[in-house]
């Protein structure tokens, strides 16, 4: 499992007095970086190689600015061109929301998916659970 | 079909040149207010009456800054204290991104969800395809 | 006097009940986007041509998410690189914030700041107070 | 001195190729944490007590994704009713932006500006440069 902290932010609540709902992808892309330096060891935006293809996210209960705040990624399908990772937001160790990220390798210069190397596909695999 | 005119802004751009993919949910978000008018006429927070159960967002093309932007949603399902938008986003004539929402019709007093209205049901009604 | 019709986001208020003051830079951001235009016609990113070098944004009173808002800006300075442009937010006719941002006219392939060219000069001109 | 890191997040950067000016704001915001929990030990949003009266920020330098971030805040001026804090962006021991906020004590339910604490008043000058 791969865990990242996330340091909550007074701009993310909204008036309900929570976080906002739009906030969490872009909690679960931050805990994603690793993964992306699997694929882009520099994480060089000239040489990005991954394209989000599908985000889904479940709310499971209130989400609170705050808290002790952590993203928990594992890696549930690993396919030709395309891997889906399943992250989970906890917050004081409840589980606040869950989530499934579909990505695909991507050459950008043909334009085209493309296969994910096996020296990047064994590392995935360590993820899955 | 609900259609709702976005303004791109130069900040929702990233690196890679385009639109980033955790902006989508704040434009469906947004496209969704003449929806919650209906159940919160004034948008009063104190009053809101919604929770956001789950999002699904498909990417399908490139999203770019500066585009006519659109995002059209429709009614897809209504359950007893539930429904489902199913919102598009295009820009000059392409679709762009699809995605889906569960809204869930709750009583924040009584901490439950609750029967959507009939008189609420039969406008979203209106919005099925 | 150039204004820009602002339309609020249930994502930008926070746990106060307010639009969070962080959000003012990018409604600013956005009103400029006339001015940006004057600069380059198709705000291409590949020939952005000017750089921020201050804002300020001063905090009247209470910003709320719903109103009527609007952005107001006007040129206050024209120098030979640079030029100011004082903005002010009002909702329903109340003045909420007011800001100045300094603009450098920027050639990225120089690496250098530029004269402001006099065509550009003039157009800045008619926007002075 | 008051120092905080920053994660930085690929959605903060823009198509420009570096993190979008509107962010650092957001930044400033997240390193002043410890100096509202001084005012509200909770952070809790129902009894904030500061107001941000104004911001100031100079863009030095371009600041990049992935880089080391650290803001450094410092009191640099103490009245009866409010304060101004200095804050520095520092990327990899380089000075990329600087800023000032002045922020108010503020009692909402009198809705009037409030002097500020002596022990509180203490704590703040032991941030003073």
């Amino acid at each position: 499992v791969l865990c990242c902290q996330i340091e909550t932010r007074t701009g993310e609540t909204n008036a309900t007095g929570h976080i906002d709902h739009t906030v969490i992808p872009a909690w679960f892309e931050q805990a994603r970086t690793p993964i992306y330096r699997l694929f882009n060891p520099e994480l060089s935006f000239a040489n990005w190689n991954t394209v989000i293809k599908k985000i889904e996210v479940d709310y499971v209960s209130q989400i609170y600015y705050g808290r002790r705040t952590e993203v928990r990624s594992t890696i549930a399908e690993i396919r030709n061109t395309s891997f889906t990772i399943r992250q989970e937001l906890w917050q004081d160790d409840k589980l606040t929301a869950s989530g499934r990220v579909i990505l695909v390798h991507f050459d950008y210069q043909a334009g085209q998916k493309t296969p994910i190397p096996p020296s990047i596909r064994s590392r995935l695999q360590t993820l899955m659970p």
